[in-house]
């Protein structure tokens, strides 16, 4: 099978690959054999990253809701604006400080490029803070140098060590707070390695790190501009090359431009870094910052605690909507409306399978099924851990099979239908679903379900020929059991008997004496739930002139249940019958 | 600085490492020295895998229309459906084939799992093709075969060869099409390596692959488990144990659970896969397939060309917004609404300095600068060469500086401000983007720019206390300037003369006779436009009774247009008085 794809056209002149740009010479790597065991310090910038990327930043009310939600799914780190640059930032910051928002336990974080004026400013935000960050940065990347600040290494250095040395002078006016630096290279991913690592060393020379008092240095992939494990690589590569290495908190802000950012912060911690910056659902600057709810979860399905409390990531999800303005989508990782929903009939049937077998286990051993190792096909992790109801998993459309109805019957009606049965009403509604189109709801199955297999509660829908009306069973122990029944045909009531080793042998003797030929294949009951008064459903697989279908009953009394069924499938045939002969008549 | 996170209460015990359920046993692992040099074999399942997954899954029309985009962007492989589970999917194979809508270098693709009579019905729904690929699939995973086949590896191999050999007995009966085969153990992340390549050896040895008719192993990440270096490794490991090697098409098949898809399907193709089967925009069962539209361009961004064409991505995105009536995420890789905005002030700055840096390499090397290398910060390729505009990159909030107002003047007015009247203006931008919130348009910008600095066409409106109506200048070429204006001075009108070096030295006099110390401090001009008639903006910096600002003015003269600038300078420091005087006086 030859490949035809043709070329596109598409201006590839424009564009150098990465290793073209930036040489990153590691190939003694290794962290593709390192593994996560633990979450990595996390930073929560929405306040300042997500912020600034907003079609309609925050207002100072939306501002403090974000700021209570992210304390309260435990992240202790949290940047909370750039102050020096926005009159709303600076004024959220001290209404922070002065109205004593900050748990004694969290650290906010601010934002200043290097520029005098702007330390200055940030300084004055902080102001009676127990414990703040700065976090100083300056553009270091080759094209930044040329286009913005026109100047070489030294000059970008120069820059860096004068932002850090004002800060440590001003840092004398606040004594009050403790006051800890985090420096970033902005625009990192496009900075050659020598040089981040010089510019960083010379920054830690004058932030004097110690174990009391470590500095982050925070390597961000501003844009993000080649595969994840050549980050992932480049981190490494700069852990082992920063000084004071152990008194570093290396850290990570991956945006997420190639759709990688995941992979990227993932791949960079196992690479070495402490600490990972990002925002709820990957808000941020053009295709956003790494996804926190992404990375601590994927944490949870590892079995490692994230330190955060995802819990309700529904009420998560609804906060940071009302916060940001801007939709979470349908397939957002763990979060998403649709990405505990299967569609597919074979995926819905495993789902199934998977419930069933995980309640069999727990049976079995006598223990709570939240006990047990999680494992259902095509669910990753269990809904209800981060607060969402199975009632959602399973959704019904014309690509769904037998699986999802039946999945569907079991938890609404607590019908457990038999696999043959499944298939023959899967058909049923999806001759309906390939003829309208679109989802069908539970309530709509039930409809179909009703309509199809059980007497109709409305006088004029009754499409039946057959009713039972009433029945009346003799046992001598003789193993012979008479029966009576009183039946309904179209308009006519009429009582008639039958004679077998059961009632529902009696009672086809009964419907064949009305002219048909009925033969029992299968035949499945179960109560609809536990106690004595509980209703039964009985499923009967009748072979009826020739042809075979299922009928269903449902009655508090099990044998009239399958008498029912007999007539649900009776009934059905009679149908079918009709149906067929007025496509004929056409 | 302690790290003060604290453990989340979530249910970690339910959930297992991967590396604690399959075992990836390659630590000579090669693909993170690898490149990707050319684009893989692209397979499209929008309307197969990316269908199943709709709220409301395509009608007729809308598969039509996603089938002719696939192709007009030069998709040559694509999985059309699953004919022998949907009565719809098997119409519209038909429909294909029958109509002849099926380009000669375009191979349709359809999915059956390995069932006898779904094998049958896929045969009936191909017939007539050219050439199609029956993808034929089981799982085979350690939880499938336990909770939903409840069979064991034999029961598992049995199933994949019995139904490889009815495709080969099916094959026979329609000999005029030429039909491909691609294998897929299902649930392959979740599944034993050894045990999955044994599955998929022994069904090459019945799809018998030669150089002709190669055979398409398909390792699908059904459910995304693990960091994607882990699925690479396997990938590899898989590569290396797969019989047939060179006659196998070794592919990928990536969701997105984990929201590391793309990356999965980038490192899996640098491990040895060959081809990527996946969706655009990433939709799919649950959190969606791997994007097609993230790894074609990723591949552009890299000098490498995808085979696809994404020229005009705005109108790919609405069409397939249609098609699956769910939208595509404003930070969408490449294609979200948002992705080439910038709101931040410094990145605006950097784009702004980008695009004229360009367009400066462009001038002095006489070339157009669509022949240029790309480089503009923030913007990791030109929107231009994806059919989107400019006018979108630079959005202004509360957040931006000066760069955006600027770029946002230059772009739509032709106004290139001087970079302290920058810092100036976006000051009052950012006044009243701080009290109103939200975004503001290019067209607000304007209106802010005008009612500061410009004379307002509307009567009401104008606030300033000064206006030039009438100049005339007489020069007798010995250095000296005689200037006559007639100005309005709120509803009074006169007539005042000056002498000077130049018309703007002799108003100045003009000006001071009026009563205001004035002083220049800078000026610049340019024309807005090329050729004899063009309007000519003015800017000129000032010290006004001790306040320094700048004044702006517009006119075909150029002369004029300076005396304008010193108007709108001295009305704008009479403003500000009054404004003080007014604030002072509450």
């Amino acid at each position: 099978m030859e490949n035809t794809q043709q070329p596109s056209g598409m201006p590839i002149h424009k564009y150098r690959p990465y290793h073209d740009q930036i040489d990153v010479p590691l190939t003694d790597r290794t962290w593709p054999d390192a593994r996560i065991t633990a979450a990595p310090r996390w930073c929560a910038v929405d306040l300042r990253d997500g912020n600034q990327a907003l079609i309609d930043p925050m207002s100072p009310e939306r501002k403090r809701i974000m700021f209570e939600l992210l304390v309260a799914m435990g992240y202790k780190e949290i940047e909370v604006g750039f102050p020096s640059a926005s009159q709303t930032d600076f004024d959220f910051v001290r209404q922070l400080i002065e109205d004593d928002l900050i748990p004694d336990d969290v650290t906010i974080q601010v934002l200043t490029q290097a520029r005098a004026h702007l330390i200055e400013r940030t300084y004055e935000s902080i102001r009676g803070a127990k414990r703040a960050i700065v976090h100083l940065y300056n553009s270091t990347s080759v094209l930044q140098r040329d286009v913005v600040f026109r100047t070489d290494r030294q000059g970008i250095i120069d820059i860096a060590l004068e932002g850090a040395r004002l800060c440590r002078e001003y840092e004398k006016r606040i004594p009050e707070t403790r006051v800890f630096y985090e420096y970033s290279p902005e625009s990192y991913t496009g900075t050659e390695l020598d040089f981040a690592v010089d510019v960083c060393n010379q920054v830690l020379e004058v932030f004097e790190p110690t174990p009391d008092r470590k500095v982050i240095i925070n390597l961000p992939a501003t844009v993000e501009m080649a595969t994840p494990n050549v980050y992932a690589d480049s981190i490494e590569w700069m852990s082992r090359h920063l000084n004071h290495r152990d008194n570093v908190i290396l850290s990570l802000h991956p945006h997420n431009d190639r759709g990688t950012a995941i992979a990227a912060a993932e791949l960079g911690y196992m690479a070495g870094a402490d600490r990972i910056e990002g925002c709820l659902f990957g808000n941020g600057e053009r295709t956003g910052n790494v996804d926190l709810v992404a990375l601590g979860i994927n944490l949870l399905t590892q079995g490692i605690d994230p330190h955060i409390d995802f819990s309700d990531i529904d009420h998560v999800k609804r906060t940071v909507e009302y916060c940001n303005q801007l939709p979470v989508h349908e397939r957002s990782p763990w979060a998403g409306d649709l990405v505990f929903t299967a569609f597919s009939g074979s995926h819905q049937d495993a789902i199934k399978k998977g419930f069933e077998s995980m309640e069999a286990r727990a049976a079995a051993s006598g223990v709570d099924v939240d006990e047990l190792d999680w494992a259902v096909p095509y669910l990753p992790i269990d809904p209800k851990d981060l607060g969402r109801s199975y009632e959602a998993v399973i959704r019904v459309n014309s690509q769904s099979g037998k699986g999802g109805v039946a999945y569907l019957l079991k938890s609404d009606h607590a019908l457990d239908l038999p696999r043959r049965l499944q298939i023959e009403f899967s058909g049923v509604v999806q001759a309906k679903t390939d003829s309208d189109g679109g989802e069908v709801t539970s309530d709509q199955i039930w409809e179909v379900f009703t309509d199809e297999y059980l007497p109709s509660a409305v006088e004029q829908a009754r499409w039946g020929r057959f009713e039972l009306l009433a029945t009346s069973t003799r046992s001598d122990m003789s193993g012979d059991v008479a029966l009576e029944v009183t039946l309904r045909d179209g308009d006519r009531q009429f009582v008639a008997s039958g004679h077998g080793n059961g009632p529902v042998a009696a009672f086809l003797e009964v419907v064949r004496a009305q002219g048909f030929d009925v033969t029992v294949y299968d035949y499945v009951e179960h109560a609809l739930s536990s106690g004595g008064d509980a209703q039964a459903a009985a499923y009967i697989e009748l072979q009826v002139d020739g042809e075979r279908l299922w009928g269903v009953g449902i009655d508090g009394d099990i044998s009239t249940a399958s008498l029912k069924a007999i007539v649900s499938g009776v009934n059905r045939a009679i149908r079918a019958r009709r149906a067929q002969e007025q496509l004929t008549a056409v």
